[in-house]
């Protein structure tokens, strides 16, 4: 086999580990955790059904794509909680050192493709990371307001904490950040966020 | 909030319940069942990675969206062994039925849309289709592969009945087919398949 192909199947069978990163978020239903996976599958489904919500033109196959590999390097950094702030002090640290590793697995074309995507991603300075980024919010808030906020309340997080972050998700669709301000307003009201 | 708005996030809130969906595909490292999210997941990304091994010339965006939603119908319908051939009967009636129930969620334009992907999918008649369906194929045969050929061990499968799902590979890549191809050749000689 090509040494191209053969740098291409590699990856493909080593980005199979995270199906295997849990994150906090529970599934619909009070189910399990979620997976790295499974999140990244979801975002990218809903990136492509809300489109018409993102603030500026997106190329959707951009956008899927950077849904789809974000978290690929939590397969050696792991989950990062959105809210645990140690953590997210050596999260950069642990994530470039993932990032190196996993996407030298590819052809230096591609290597250094996926790499950019993730930092697009990352940095949130174009419309199709903006949007992405939106997803990252919004899906996992739809998840936590079918199940009564229960991993709000299990980790005991404030309104102020989730509008820190959920307050990026203006920046990818104005009208997506409507629909998330009246479900954390309602969280409040309903006490499930201090 | 705006009845469109209100149907795509329902649709959004649903194929959750796709991740609780199993297969009989065993994650790498003799893991756990894989589930259809997980799977769809895997595809898309190996879609875009693979692109340029597609027979014909595709648009990745349509790929990738065709993978993500082609097991949606899986969350009434079930997973289908590709090699049970009693459930292989019904699969066609479960499936539409749940095509009918799950995509009715959406607007009707997006009902459409997702229903017409999903046909163009099923139906293998156009580049993007085929190139999807060797995504289907390639996916858990890596996983397989990495794992000894254990899934076609557990159930007693053919080379033959694997050659009839994994054949219909090179009309989407031949060169995918080819590895394919050495692949099922090394499992046979090892005795992993029958």
């Amino acid at each position: 086999m090509e040494d191209r192909l053969r740098k291409q199947l590699d990856f493909s069978l080593e980005i199979d580990k995270e199906k295997n990163i849990f994150r906090q978020t529970h599934l619909s239903g009070h189910g399990r955790n979620e997976n790295d996976a499974e999140h990244a599958w979801h975002m990218a489904v809903m990136a492509y059904i809300l489109r018409e919500y993102a603030n500026e033109d997106v190329d959707i196959a951009k956008v899927m794509i950077m849904c789809l590999i974000h978290d690929i390097v939590e397969i050696d950094a792991g989950d990062t909680y959105a809210y645990d702030t140690v953590s997210k002090e050596t999260q950069r640290e642990r994530e470039e050192a993932a990032k190196k590793r996993i996407f030298s697995i590819l052809p230096d074309d591609q290597k250094d493709e996926l790499t950019a995507l993730f930092d697009e991603f990352d940095a949130e300075q174009t419309a199709e990371a903006r949007y992405a980024r939106a997803m990252d919010n919004l899906q996992p808030l739809l998840l936590n307001d079918s199940n009564d906020g229960g991993d709000w309340k299990e980790h005991g997080i404030t309104a102020e904490q989730v509008y820190g972050r959920q307050g990026r998700t203006k920046n990818g669709s104005e009208k997506l950040y409507e629909i998330t301000d009246s479900i954390i307003k309602k969280h409040i009201q309903k006490g499930n966020l201090k």
